[in-house]
């Protein structure tokens, strides 16, 4: 039975283009949405003032840098399980996501925003462009069928969004990225997307391995 | 086909006691690894080190708050859908862990091993017993069939073990528990348990969820 938009159980996606693991959600959370029946709520927001307010003036992964080497080959194994070309060279890290973020908040306004969030998390993680670049941001807008220079017009015009948008993260909790919502509950990780759209489509969390009829089933 | 001891592949596990999402990975990893046709090594090590190196004098969890109120939350919606007992309300938090790890050493060698790491995880995280407390670990040793005082001195004998552990756990990479090793791969958290064990198996990880014949299943 399919359910109207308005019926549909709907998740809020916190997602920063400077997030690596942000990347891993982003490419697949529209197609599991659509499995799960869920509708997404796309939430671009900045990271840096989350860090702040923990103290913290750049990414963990550099103040810890036992940390930042796991996620290193942590992202490179699960991006090629996934399927998802990633480099681990990008041209600044962390980037200054805050361009491209005012441009998502526009872009998803229309029903080609998803497409401009891949473009630019490809960009920046599959391609290692510089997606502080106003140029380079163009070209993901052209590629998600939209015009840059509309785009970026709608993107001043909305310019507090981004800030607002930063602002009810920390008020519901986000301390890190990607994270998700969904009736009063805060996931964090791409590793919890799964349970994440689980809790908004059934209002629990997804089976574990291991929990179904067989104890010791395998994958 | 059935494969000796000496041909399986194998899994470090990490874990320390004052840990709770080492909790959730301790009470399933032996049926997991079970069913994975994996060989666990069992590794109790100190977190307090590993965190000093870090600049942390105590629990992340403490030091972040909005970290902390995710994870008791996280824990107890987790432990529910796995059926553990969880109580949000420990005597103490971060507890005094080392008698515990020191007992576990000792009780390692035996095969009454792993059930008396379960018996501390179930005192400390289902019971809210506190686990620094001596009757407390011998009601532990009992319960897994294991004499108290033998078990004691034993582990005085062991001593310099524990410092060794965390060292090994330092130089191996490990920033926090749970904790997994295999084929020179890295694992973190109780929600990459299964990824580890499907690493020891079969060199890569678990198929996420819509990564199976139907890209659009659900679990």
């Amino acid at each position: 039975m399919t359910r109207s938009l308005a019926e549909r159980p709907r998740l809020t996606f916190w997602f920063e283009f400077a997030s690596t693991y942000a990347y891993l959600a982003a490419m697949r959370v529209e197609g599991r949405a659509r499995a799960w029946g869920v509708a997404l709520d796309w939430r671009p927001f900045l990271l840096g003032p989350v860090f702040a307010a923990q103290g913290w003036e750049t990414s963990p992964f550099l103040i810890y840098p036992a940390k930042g080497r796991f996620m290193w080959r942590d992202m490179a194994r699960r991006a090629e399980a996934l399927g998802l070309a990633f480099r681990v060279d990008p041209p600044a890290f962390p980037v200054n996501s805050a361009p491209a973020a005012r441009l998502a908040i526009a872009a998803l306004e229309r029903p080609e925003g998803p497409a401009f969030v891949r473009a630019v998390y490809a960009a920046q993680w599959a391609q290692a462009r510089d997606v502080a670049d106003a140029g380079v941001l163009a070209d993901c807008a052209r590629e998600a069928g939209l015009d840059p220079a509309a785009l970026a017009e709608r993107a001043g015009a909305l310019r507090p969004r981004l800030r607002e948008h930063t602002e009810a993260a920390m008020a519901a909790g986000v301390f890190g990225a990607p994270s998700f919502a969904a009736g009063g509950e805060l996931f964090w990780g791409a590793d919890q997307m799964e349970d994440a759209l689980s809790w908004a489509a059934t209002g629990r969390l997804a089976p574990a391995a291991g929990q179904g009829d067989d104890p010791e089933d395998r994958p």
